[in-house]
């Protein structure tokens, strides 16, 4: 089953309730979520990078990401909608509940 | 102390001798040393990183590296020299030991 894409109404909601939590916002460029998270250290960085991925890899919904010692930049989209999905926010709101940011 | 930076004639030399050693070639690009690795799995890929970052924390030399799904795509640079060192190299060495490809 295909997942179902968000509509860029859903989209605007999801993205606001996720931007209430947070002091740095998400944006959506495109298809994509994105969002720079800047740690202290590359161990910080790398140690939020590994949950993520356990987490991702629980969930089968992995980022896009690249990593410049503190700083991870973070792309989610969803390839079989062709767009966003509930599983991007919802990653999402876990990279920023344990991000510690 | 700074590292010192390899001259043009050392970095042909230790591209050769690193690419003798594995199929996928790394390339010099501007400053940085690139390689692209394919894994066959979102597991692999991380499980990858996470042995190089470790080995980048004890040397504290750091890779600037992209991940999508079983993509990582790394570029090695010493900043302190404005262009590569024998770390770059080593760290590279250490990847294609470890990658298993």
């Amino acid at each position: 089953m295909e997942p179902n894409g968000l509509s860029q109404e859903e989209i605007s909601m999801r993205l606001e309730e996720l931007n209430d939590a947070c002091e740095v916002p998400w944006c959506v460029e495109g298809d994509y979520l994105k969002k720079q998270f800047a740690f202290k250290s590359f161990n910080a960085a790398f140690g939020f990078m590994t949950r993520v991925a356990i987490k991702a890899e629980k969930v089968d919904h992995h980022p896009e990401w690249t990593n410049v010692y503190g700083r991870v930049d973070v792309a989610l989209t969803t390839h079989d909608a062709d767009g966003l999905t509930e599983q991007d926010f919802s990653l999402a709101a876990f990279m920023d509940r344990i991000s510690g940011l």
